[in-house]
Order: structure tokens, then sequence, then C-alpha cells
């Protein structure tokens, strides 16, 4: 008799197909391993094959567009920096001095419009680490900015310059995992010094696209002048000529841009590199209750920034950003990977490609601790940043508590999410032989396909083979200690850090690198400006 | 200076919206609460409109059909009742009697895909609680047919029918529970009188549609005459006219259909009862290693079965069911959530929109507890069961390690997804006032819209408001305990079971169910087939 729960009871049945032990692929980090073939899936570069999910009809998304267009004309955003008014003014824009108010005329915002790249190609460390963003192309990146780091051993603590070198590492070692992020604020490290000893350690244990904080002109040229050291670039004009970092510019919701964000347009602009626009709507709080309020005030905020992107150098990359979500009424919470975010993803990936530009979202959870809360919200606002045809995703592993820390455990079990998207995407098979016509006749009713030739041919490349997952039945995992996902995650990421290697880079480049960062630590940095 | 994680730091901000402690919605049980206005949706009925993913070609999945047909036409299903294959022999299918195969021409096949209905209403012991398959509509249902059940006060011990019967309450308390579940065996009850005594329960303590085993026509019989007179139906014909109630008939996989299973065929075609035909195919175990192999068998067995039920009485309410993930190759345990899980489920869904009969799909999880591990890997099977157009999702809470466990905690963990599926179906408002121009004219540039009107008119009703999330800053959090999701879910179980108050029913036919029940259990009841 079959009931679909006996399933279950069939676990631990095997036929002999594991010769010897196996090494685990521990996620796909590595291309091959030691005594198996490799699946022909490449997590470093991804396609994702499904339409966009939709919530307005075009009428709609041309409304909101038209809105945000009438926001930026009749009340017009406050841009704190002088030199962005200049820009802004020159360009024809009608700036109130007094008010440092701007408002922006739509013509403006559709000559911008016209400039800015649809797709935009970026430069690693490494050729097989690089990408072009836009088109069906999808990239993942981990927490970012968090202040505090966190582990089951050590608990919650202020971020360290040792938590930036280890979470760094934990990007580097997974190909999911696209492009870095300034994963944690190592607030053991002087202000002024900080984007050195962190850049040098992106630069040194990482090879794929590094990131750069817009904290004010000295940081930025600082950073600059490290990235053009480490890639072999002669001068500006040879960073010029392609996209060697990104940075992530958040307006001030609602309705501005301060001084350090603005600058860091004009620098990065300036400079060709690129720039991430992100309003960070929480709808109820700095934006509209409506979700629909909270699209337009973002969009309206996006196309300012991007439009003064566009003033200070035409075809400069910058990306469309969405990090809209809501608010708990109740006490005035931030909430992620809440319903709301979820269709607010759908919305804003519709007004992206309104206006034909790639897009960034993001995952998020406002959970404390890496538990079942931390992870369906995580899962459904990554779900949503799929489903809305993201072209980024950034906070895709890690992020945590609102993102106010950095959870190395929850970096693994988002990992194992984000490797499940990347095989989600990946064609099905359906040859004549895939279909295993023969294989059902060789088979013949109640019998198993443990066997068979058309298993013994695939076993070894058919599945995903997971990272945290314990498949186990419940006797055998009682008797290994009833570990949970998270006690599980705590040791891999130990075993990931033990393991790691850090990607080749040319001495000399390494040397200049490290001449220039101990140059500037002796002159005591740069501080941030605000 | 903004950075995106300062959202965080934004937590504990409060503006006086909250009026006296609210009452906690709870998740949408009620339709209203004690205090404050009720939200638009109704999580009874949903309609999900988003369009369905798609793994195949159309080509591809004309070729799977085709070769499905091919199975059963040149290979055969075993079907192991006299009965059925005499049904099959009397529709023209070629009978091997000494080797139990039938072989099942393709016109037969497509003479039942003609006959069985694209659309199926069910009535529920309320009007509100009836519903129509198909369409855009998705129906969820709780875990179903475990062995065990666990909570983290008593663990994991074999089922009772005190654990029954609690369940069944958890699946009444929620409007996104559409149906009733056989949620867990009662093995402290004899398996002669088990279907009597879990069928009252059903019957008494909720109004949504009742499932009923297939073990065997006198057990049927027995259930279907405590349907008759809870819903005051006089007779077989009356009982006939509509769906009462559904059952699961599972393929015994690869390629034979079992007795109880062709007997509860016959038995519920006959009575006019939903069949839900579900082969349990996981890739490399009971089904080919290919994803499409496996699609390919589970289509070729369901066609067998949803022919039988045509031949029986064409017309008769069947729905087309997957519920194929794969194995782990290195240890044969069944696995769920899984990528392939997930792209099984895309392509089901094209198959079940190819024939034209609307389906079935599950979540699932392999996991041993509550924890993340059995949070993603029942995301993503439900995400994917949503973005594959399922009209009924079986197994959407409470259903751990494999289905062999019903779990109290994870169902309201996995309650707390539903409904946030639920909320994502609702359309997102988008007319002029929506769009919250004159909210950002009042609210203006570094303000907030804790205050604004647009705010003040909305916010009571604004978002989805949580069952088990916690969106408390870690201060607060650690305060009260630091309580985890499974910690809070456990609280919420049991406050919920604490205020259950079960549905009307009719004095005269609880008194006539009442009396049956008795008079069959001192009759010795009905033992199950097998």
């Amino acid at each position: 008799m079959a009931w679909e729960s006996e399933g279950g009871g069939r676990r631990g049945r095997r036929d002999g197909l594991r010769e010897g032990r196996r090494e685990s692929r521990r996620g796909g980090r590595q291309a091959e391993t030691r005594d198996r073939p490799a699946r022909d899936i490449d997590y470093r570069h991804l396609h994702n094959p499904f339409p966009p999910m939709r919530v307005y009809s075009d009428d709609q998304v041309a409304h909101i567009h038209d809105t945000a267009l009438r926001v930026l004309e009749e009340l017009g955003m406050k841009v704190l920096l002088p030199k962005a008014r200049e820009f802004f003014k020159a360009a024809g824009a009608e700036v109130d001095e007094s008010s440092a108010m701007v408002r922006i005329d739509r013509a403006l915002v559709a000559e911008a419009l016209r400039t800015a790249p649809s797709e935009i190609p970026v430069i690693a460390g490494t050729p097989e680490r690089s990408y072009t963003l836009g088109g069906d192309r999808v990239v993942f990146g981990s927490v970012a900015g968090a202040p505090h780091a966190s582990d089951t051993d050590r608990g919650k603590r202020p971020g360290t310059l040792s938590d930036f070198r280890d979470l760094t590492r934990l990007c580097q070692s997974f190909d999911v995992i696209h492009f870095l992020g300034p994963v944690v604020e190592p607030q053991d490290i002087d202000t002024a010094t900080r984007h050195l000893e962190t850049g040098r350690i992106a630069l040194f244990d990482s090879d794929k696209l590094a990131f750069v904080f817009a904290r004010g002109t000295p940081q930025a040229r600082d950073c600059f002048e490290m990235i053009k050291l480490a890639r072999g670039l002669p001068n500006d004009e040879a960073l010029r000529r392609a996209v060697y970092c990104q940075t992530v510019i958040n307006t001030n919701s609602p309705l501005t841009l301060d001084s350090p964000m603005a600058n860091g347009i004009i620098d990065f602009a300036e400079m060709g590199q690129l720039l991430i626009i992100t309003p960070f709507c929480l709808s109820g709080a700095m934006a509209p209750i409506t979700i629909s309020g909270a699209l337009t005030q973002q969009h309206a905020e996006a196309l300012a920034a991007i439009t003064l992107s566009q003033i200070v150098r035409p075809g400069s990359p910058v990306m469309y950003g969405s990090f809209s979500s809501n608010v708990d009424m109740k006490s005035g919470s931030p909430a992620f990977g809440t319903p709301e975010h979820v269709k607010t993803s759908f919305g804003a990936g519709q007004l992206a490609r309104h206006i034909d530009l790639p897009w960034r979202s993001a995952a998020g959870t406002a959970s404390n601790i890496a538990d079942a809360q931390a992870t369906y919200e995580t899962s459904a606002s990554l779900w949503a940043a799929v489903m809305s045809g993201s072209d980024l995703i950034l906070h895709g592993a890690g992020w945590l508590e609102g993102g106010l820390t950095a959870s190395y455990e929850k970096f693994i079990i988002d990992i194992e999410m984000l490797q499940g998207f990347a095989e989600m995407f990946a064609p099905v098979p359906a040859s004549e032989d895939d279909l295993g016509f023969s294989a059902m006749a060789e088979v013949g009713p109640g019998g198993h396909y443990f066997a068979a030739e058309h298993t013994m041919s695939r076993y070894q490349t058919a599945f995903y083979e997971p990272v945290v997952s314990d498949w186990r039945n419940f006797g055998q995992w009682t008797e290994a200690g009833a570990p949970t996902a998270t006690e599980r995650a705590n040791t891999i990421w130990k075993r990931v850090l033990e393991e790691f290697e850090p990607p080749t880079l040319d001495i000399a480049r390494k040397d200049a690198v490290n001449d220039f960062v101990e140059r500037r630590i002796r002159e005591g940095g740069a501080l941030p400006e605000s």
C-alpha cells in the first residue's frame, strides 16, 4: 500500500552507489572535486530564464513614472552639496540656494535616461569573475555595511578588521557570491585608515569586483589608487575606460540627497565607476504608507540621482536600485521579507525596466538570530528579487537584524539558498534519453532505479549536493547529536576559513598596494566626510 | 549620512500611532478584531495572479506527454486489483492476467481526458468554505498522513487521537488552510475504528472540506455515510451530485497501481468524490534519475489512474498530482525543497496544463527539526508550488522529516509563509491617491510620514501583521528572553488551541453522526484493506 509519507520510511536504502567516501563539494565552491566529475553548472555566470513578475499594468507603471517626474518638477529634491546643485543648475534645473531645493524638468531626466547605459560590463581581478550587468544576468552579493558581527561561538559584537577579513574570505570562497561588499564595519580601525585596511584585504583576499564606500572624495581617491595598483592600471584614464569597482548611493528619504552621497555620485561618475543608486524607502516611515506611494517616491529619488550622474558625465554607469520595504506600524521598526517587501520588489523591477536600466534589489530580515524567521524572511525577499528580474541582488548572504549584524552562520545558510537559485536557473535537459523510456523498460513495475544503467551513468552529477542540509533519518541524526542547521553552519564556515587560499595576485602589484597603504597610513589616512 | 543598514538603527522610533494595546490578529484567523477595522483580504478565497513558470518548450511538453502515452501502450501499468483490470479490459485496454499488466491505448487516455472536468466545485460544511478548483484559484492544505507528531515540549512520539484533534483544530483556526488532511496517524486507536474516530473529529471540529483515506471499500463507505449524515444528504444520489470529500491516490512507482489505491479510484469515482491522483516519483530511486524522466513516468502513472477514474464513471472529478522530488544519491534518502524539486514542480504544472486538469503539488522538507533547513526547504517548495500555478498545495503547514512527523511549531511557522502568499496575491492599489503625491508635498524633504494624513487614514490596515515574526530590536528581544521563532511558535499554537471554538453543526446531524460512529464501533468497525 502506498501513501506519500512512506517516502520517509525508505531512508537509508542504499545500493552500493557510493564507492568509498566522496569529498563533499562544499556547495560548488570549486569547479571540480577530487574523485568525481564536476557538474555542468557555472555558478560564476548565472542567467535567469524566468519572466519577471508584475503587480502593475503598463498604464500604472507609466502613471507612477509620470508622478515621480511631477515630484521632481513641482516638489523637487533637497540637494545638500553645493557642488551638486551647481551641476544641476548648469544643466538647466531650477535651484533655490536658500532651501537647497532642486527642481528637475522631465526633459533633463529623459536626457539622462537616454545616456545611461542599459548594459554594464564590469572587470574583476580575474577574467572569469568579470561579467556584464543587464539582460538576463543575475549577480549576488553578501551582507554589506553591518556595524556588528555575530556567530554562535562569540555572540554579537562590534565588527572588527578580523571579521572583515573572515567574511571577505567567505565571500571569495563561494562562486555564487559574484562581487564584494563592505561586509562589516571594522570598528577597531580608525575611521581615517579604515578604507585603506579594508581595501587592501578586499584586493588581496579576493579577485571579485571591489566595493568602495562613498564617504568623501579623499577616501574615494585613495581607493581608486589602490584599485589602479592592484589591477595594473597606469592612470585615471585607464581606470575610466571600464568599471573596476562599485558603490551604493542611498538617498536620504524622503527627497534628500546628502553631501557624501552627492559627492560619491560626482566622484564615481567622473571616474566611470559603477553607481548603484538606492533610495531606502520604508513605507509608513520615510515614504508613503502605500506600496505605490513608496515606489513613486523611490522612483523620483532614484531619477534625481541618476540624472546627476549623467549630468556629471553622460554615459557613466549607473544602476537603478530599490530597497523599499515597510515598517511595523506599532513600533516603527523596519521589516523585511514581508509580503509588502515582495510586492514592492515586483513593482520596482517594472519601474527599472520602464527606464531600461539594470536594477539592484536586496534580501533582508529583521530577525535577531539565524532562525526560522531569518530564513523565511530572507527566502521570501530572495525569491522576490529573483522573480522580479533583478540584475544584482545585495545582502544575499549573512544579513541579519535589519542589516545591523553580519552573521557567519546565516551566511552559510543563505549560500544554500543562493546556490539553489543558481541550480534552478539551469535548463532541464529533455532529450529522448533524458525522458528515460528505456530506463523504465529496464526497471519495470515495482523495481527501482538505483542500479539501472540510466542511473549509473549519471548519479555522480545528477543532483545538487547541499552545503548545510542534513538528509539523514531521525535516528542517524539524533545519534550524531541532533545538530540544527545553524549548528552545522557553524562547523562549515570554520572549515571554509581554515582551507582558504587567496587568489593569485602579481607580487609587484601587491607590493605597490602595500607601499601605498603604509604610506597613506603614515600620512594619517583621510577622514570620512559628512 | 545615509547607508542602508542604518534602517535598523531607526527601530523603536514611535509616533504615538498605537493608542492602547491592540489585539494581535493572530494572522488573519478572524475576519475582524475587537478594536480596529479588518483588512480587505479574504484568506479563504485566493486567486494567484502570477503566470506559471516553465522549464520546457511546448514541443518538449508534447514530447513528454507522447512518451508517457508510449509507456502506457508499450510497457503498460501493473494493476494489482482484478476488478480494476476488468474495468480497463471492458474499456478496450489490453490486459495480461498472468502478469497483471495493463496496456492502455492512447485513444482511451484521450477519451478520459475529454470527460475529466477542468473545474471542480467542492462543498464544505459552510458555504464560505466551499470553492471551485481550477483556473487561478489556489487552496492550501496542511501536513497529512504523518505517523508521528512532535512539539518542543513533548518531543517526537507516535501520533495519537489527541494529536489528530489538536492538529485538525489548528487547521480549522487559520483561514489560509482551505481543506482538511489526515494530519497525523492516531496510532493509539485500533485500525478498524480509526477512520470513524478521526472522521468524527474532522466533521465536528471543522467546517472545511473533509478527507477520506482510500483504505478499502468498507472504510470508505463508513466515511461516506458520516459525511452524508453531517451534511444532511439523504442518500448516495445526493452525495454523488457534488464533491463533499477528497482522497489522495498514490501510485506505487514505478508503474504499479496497488489494490487499495485502485479500489479507492473505483469507490470515489462511483460516488463522485474527488480523486487527487499523485504518483510519488523520487528521481534516482522509484523513477529515472533525470527530472524529465521522473516527470515522464509520473505522467504515465497519473494518466493510467485518471483513465481508470473516467472508465468507472465519465466526468468524475479527478486532479493531476505531482509529488516528485529527488533522493540523496549517497544514501537513498528522499529530499524535498531541493532545486530539482522546484524544477520538477514547474515541469509538472506544464504537464497538468497540457491535459487541462486542475493540479496538486506539495511542499516538503527532509529536516528532522523545525529549524532553518526546514524553513528554506519548505519555502523553496512552496514558492515552486505557487509559481508553477498549482491549484491545490498539500503539506503546506507542519510537514517535517520527509512526512514522517507532523510538527506543531512548524505548522505555525509555515502558516506565516502561507499567509505571506495570500497577501502577495492581493492587488497593489495604484490610484492617484495611492501614489501619494500630496503626502510627499505635505511631508517634504527630511520629514517623516508617521503623522501624515495619508498615513493616519491607512495605518491600521496597511500591512500584514505577522503571526510569528518578531521585529523588536536586539535589546528588547534579548530582554524578553531572546526567543527563537520556533519558541514563539510553541506559545502560539497553545494559545490558538486554548481559544478554539468548533464551528456550528446542527445538533440533530451531530447526534446522527455520533449514533453511527458508536454503532459501527460496537460492530467492530472495518479493517483497512491491503
